[in-house]
């Protein structure tokens, strides 16, 4: 389990928060800023869309996103469970295994998740042209 | 300017690229990993969605941006920059500086980004209480 930051600035944005001012990611110190670095990092990405197929095992998101390490996917796991985002249900069966599942949350952060990932899976073409233009420009 | 990676599993990439295979995130190969990357590293989405209010120079990003140390604003400018989402221009007058814009591409991305990051200030107070929960829990 990650443990919440608790410094005095922190402690600050969340009066505010508490008093109706909105997150704002742009703020150094806002709260929020951890959240999108755990949404928007290499591997919250790729297992928050995954997991928008249905519930999955730990080894079944092993092997869907190519390179990931055991250490790697059960920090992100972690990280994305502790902002309400994904949910870990243990089996109480034999072998007892654990699934994970998006939350409703989850759910809506993985939609906006996806629509970037389709964006540049569609428009890749059009970025490897840019880099080979700044390539050959600085050769 | 970064310089493109030129293992083989890349160049296999780019070469079923060619023959019209499309871009995949989840392969651990795939090219399109690095500019997924970019635009989703922490620095990366806020300058990106920073751009959206139009043309800035390097001294009003870093302001925007709280917390950018001037090296990681440059790396991630560059790197932006590099994919063809972000357009540097030096402007001849004096004093010289450079401009920052978005290009078509970069704008279509940022706004991917601002649905992701209006969403996470949208729904922090709901994932805070996800947090206090799982802190509670694990206490």
């Amino acid at each position: 389990m990650i443990p919440p930051k608790s410094s005095k600035s922190l402690r600050n944005s969340l009066a505010a928060m508490a008093d109706g001012q909105r997150a704002e990611v742009l703020a150094a110190d806002c709260p929020s800023r951890a959240v999108l670095a755990h949404i928007s990092s290499r591997w919250g990405v790729l297992v928050l869309v995954v997991l928008l197929d249905g519930t999955q095992r730990f080894s079944q998101l092993r092997r869907a996103i190519g390179g990931v390490s055991e250490k790697m996917l059960a920090q992100t796991l972690d990280a994305l469970a502790y902002d309400g985002l994904v949910l870990r249900v243990a089996q109480q069966v034999m072998p007892p295994h654990v699934e994970y599942s998006l939350t409703p949350l989850g759910r809506e952060a993985a939609e906006r998740l996806e629509a970037l990932v389709d964006w540049i899976e569609d428009n890749f073409a059009q970025i490897r042209q840019a880099q080979e233009a700044a390539t050959t420009a600085a050769a």
